[in-house]
């Protein structure tokens, strides 16, 4: 049997996203975003405007994934496309006004449920949020590093 | 505008485990449990005997969410009920050698994806876990401190 402190780590990602889930699916109930969708928005607007590649390594998402995204926001009306000055190639994604309407709406309700999960925080906010990111990149590194699989299409 | 620092604490542990769903997404592929079910039957086996209370709390489930993944088992033929001596209301849950069998079959390659995710890491595991777990149990707290919802049964 392996050492028991080990899989624990990814253990605890899992274990941890579950208990914030369930804190933000209540406190989202009766909004108009699920908590998945309302970090994709999030991401777009941060950023005012972002490219497909920069969406999927901010939501640690396949680009696959995020391209269904991406396709959903546009279907809504909550997103569109702008040309990339950069890069004739490919393409800005911003949030329309009425996706920035959803995501405010939402945003009340999770600015709440924040202020409760940082309140009963034992430690500063950044500090945790700084290991979250060194373990993020790290699971992006190894996801990598991965030999690839054959995933059916 | 919130402050921008403060959102990103739980966006961060959103982006941490879909990088973490893909890791393991793509190392269990073709293992006979998906990385959420492997997060089950891991909880189940640690402990060897689990109330579903305590399962519930470990995975940081709802108990009706645990309560449905313990049928699976069941139905499966993975998971068994034992009387808990400390309590005749209640029943300890334990894997069955079925359910070990694809539990091991799992773990094999978990441990490869936990090694190459270790190694990229640039902090100790055991303080990243340590944080991990605080952030569970602050989501935890903030959930139980939450307003009840109109949630529909």
């Amino acid at each position: 049997m392996p050492d028991q402190s080990s899989p624990s780590l990814l253990f605890e990602v899992f274990a941890l996203n579950q208990q914030v889930g369930q804190l933000l699916r209540e406190a989202l109930a009766d909004g108009p975003l699920s908590p998945d969708r309302y970090a994709v928005y999030s991401a777009v607007f941060e950023d005012e405007t972002i490219t497909l590649t920069a969406l999927a390594a901010r939501l640690g998402m396949p680009l696959t994934t995020a391209a269904e995204h991406v396709r959903r926001l546009e279907r809504l009306g909550h997103a569109r496309r702008l040309p990339n000055p950069q890069d004739g190639r490919s393409f800005l994604l911003t949030l329309t006004a009425e996706g920035r309407r959803a995501h405010r709406a939402a945003n009340t309700r999770f600015e709440q449920a924040h202020r409760a999960f940082v309140e009963a925080l034992p430690i500063p906010v950044a500090a945790a949020t700084e290991v979250l990111t060194a373990l993020r990149l790290a699971a992006r590194e190894a996801t990598r590093a991965a030999p690839t699989q054959r995933l059916p299409k």
